[in-house]
């Protein structure tokens, strides 16, 4: 697999996973409905793990635009692969929700509820406050940029490593979810909107486009800016 | 131990611990009763992680039908072995499910639901629905596969990762499994509903039979495509 | 350390820990208080996980009689040794349920139940029946030796293994300790019931004595089976 | 990174990550709400994986002043370097719980009881009693020391044993958190405690001082006297 085609299988992995632990937890007369966010968390968690072990070999297994640009803003990737990584990102998290909406294909009807057949594609905030979920998204994503960095870029993907960014996966899902439902990667929302928005979900509401931008900027500028202060502390 | 034993073994430890767990979050009076989702989930993903750690040196510890026919599609493994492989399995499996009906001897009389009790032995669907059932369990086992072969294939049994393979179970039932319950594996499903048919539960209902060739069909199927598609995408 | 002090220092460790995690999730205004099974299988699998870390490279860590006679059934440790293992499991037991009740001081005046005191302890059947629950008891730790034969007897202390035994620990509190809370270890049920009976707990009842055989002699005899199993099938 | 600056960053992912897990299941709105204790002790757990993943090559990641001390007090780093760990650590742990404000903003206002906001970002005993919270704080940094002593004090931060010390810290919370919260690190609880105290949290009540100085002075002495034993039981 090239990079784009190994991005777009990590990133289908991870939103077909992620958006399924949503749905099993939350769709109704799903087997694991109530599970809680314990599932939610290790959900997400091994989502990004299995995405890491399939492509990691291929591209080293970024799956989200943030951590691309991140890395290109300190130099740990060239500045040329950035768009056919994101392309490979953004194809593969709307197909994995795809996915995901086939799996679940007779909960949609049987679930009342707009906002929650949203919620197992995209995120939407616990409280509406543009600045208050921008920072959540910046601050969650600048995070991420940092103590991947700590752990060391060149190697997510060896070994028992994708299962320890896992771990963190979850670790940031535990701790920062609460607010905004956690994005920090902009192929993670972005790809399960659209897919939210041209698939026939039945009685489905609205996909939430208002609020879209922020689950793509804020963990852009995050993390730049999380790539950038490890530069600077760390060297 | 030989193939037939190791596999045997393997699976036997599979369903006893599977279906273990959910006799524990089920059943009436367990000590678990109520205990959610993620035990259903880490309890399945343990369970095969230790079949693993037992039967890998011995069989490379396929412990499922559609592993052992996905592999043999891409020439991972002889044809030659399938059928003792099999046997193996679906002996296993209906000898685990003996296992956990005396280990919680005392909880199905004190059960009245007798969909309940099948439960523990084996998956029904959330919505009953054929094509949609099929698809979900197709899908299923599909990734399952991919995701092997994309760790891996010789390497089950080695070092930590049994413990990867059993997280990535846990993975499958944390976000595929809410729709029928994450078969995919016909040995986990056919062997404890034989063994639901044939025991002396207290108080028992029927085995679902009708509904029983799903998780055995649907999971050899996706197996062969997950197994094909990764070999045509990852060489 | 020598044989003695170490496997009563793991042992210590295994009942601190392992009643603790009862003692959060069941005493009167404990902050875990209802945290469910998964906070029981995790609790007191990580209990023997740091048992055996610190146990381990002085005496291999058995902190179960029913290990240390079952290995020793197989010829896999001396027979001369397994006085010293016990008696510093049993002290060890006892000590660290003793500890456990100092953390959790304030919190038995407060909690009513008599029933519920004792469980922080020591087992009880969720259903009582003499044979049913020796079986539980047998069954539960005959897997035990099998799979940690299979796992491979020399090695509980190396490395990451520890915590793999851990996780195995968990597995079998999460699928087969809904009937009798899964003892398993004649060490941890025997000397914590000592402890009940002769701390100054407020307002407790009972130790449930006419029980306290069945968490002994069972995991001895399930012990034996399963590690002479093993070597049976595997040599 | 220096020492000062080590510490700061790796108790600084601490308290955010720590603080964090509380605020997602307590604060009102949040989408973790009522997630259960297994969310606490697993997010504390990762907080300090993670922080020790990040500090660990530049200072050995103690990210807690009752670690410094303990080690100190048998010898394993040099006194001299404790003011350095210790002031790194406070500022961390103070920084930590400001970023952990910022992330749950609109939260604070959403939530009425004032006790709910302060348990975020400080421990306060479940039942208060002077005596009694010593000693749970004491017994629990004194199991943290003589247990990480016995992994092993010089390799906290090579390979996975970031993660199993991130295990361990869920297992003191699992196990022994019930009584006081578990704050078993001056760093982790008055840090956060100066946080609650200057901050301008929506409607915030008192900052608890009359019990601060107890997570301050039990973590310390018990450190020391879990160090000191295992120095004396195991050279």
């Amino acid at each position: 697999m090239g990079y784009f085609l190994g991005e777009l299988v990590g990133t289908l992995i991870l939103t077909l996973f992620g958006c399924g632990c949503v749905a099993n937890i939350a769709l109704a007369k799903s087997k694991g409905q109530g599970g809680g966010w314990i599932v939610v968390a290790l959900g997400w968690g091994f989502a990004v793990a299995f995405g890491v072990y399939v492509a990691g070999k291929y591209t080293g297994a970024h799956i989200n635009p943030a951590v691309t640009i991140g890395l290109a803003s300190v130099g740990a990737i060239d500045w040329s692969l950035v768009p056919v990584y994101i392309g490979g990102q953004m194809v593969g998290g709307f197909l994995g929700a795809v996915l995901c909406y086939l799996v679940y294909l007779p909960h949609w009807k049987a679930t009342e509820d707009t906002g929650t057949k949203l919620a197992v594609f995209s995120t939407m905030p616990a409280i509406p406050n543009v600045a208050a979920n921008f920072l959540a998204e910046f601050i969650g994503t600048a995070v991420l940029l940092f103590i991947l960095l700590g752990i060391g870029v060149n190697s997510f993907a060896d070994g028992l490593n994708p299962l320890i960014v896992g771990f963190y996966i979850a670790a940031i899902g535990l701790s920062l979810g609460g607010p905004t439902g956690y994005a920090i990667n902009p192929a993670r929302d972005l790809g399960p909107r659209i897919a939210h928005a041209v698939l026939p979900i039945a009685g489905k509401g609205a996909s939430g486009w208002s609020y879209a931008w922020i689950p793509v900027v804020a963990p852009i500028c995050g993390g730049i800016a999380g790539a950038t202060l490890y530069k600077l502390l760390a060297g």
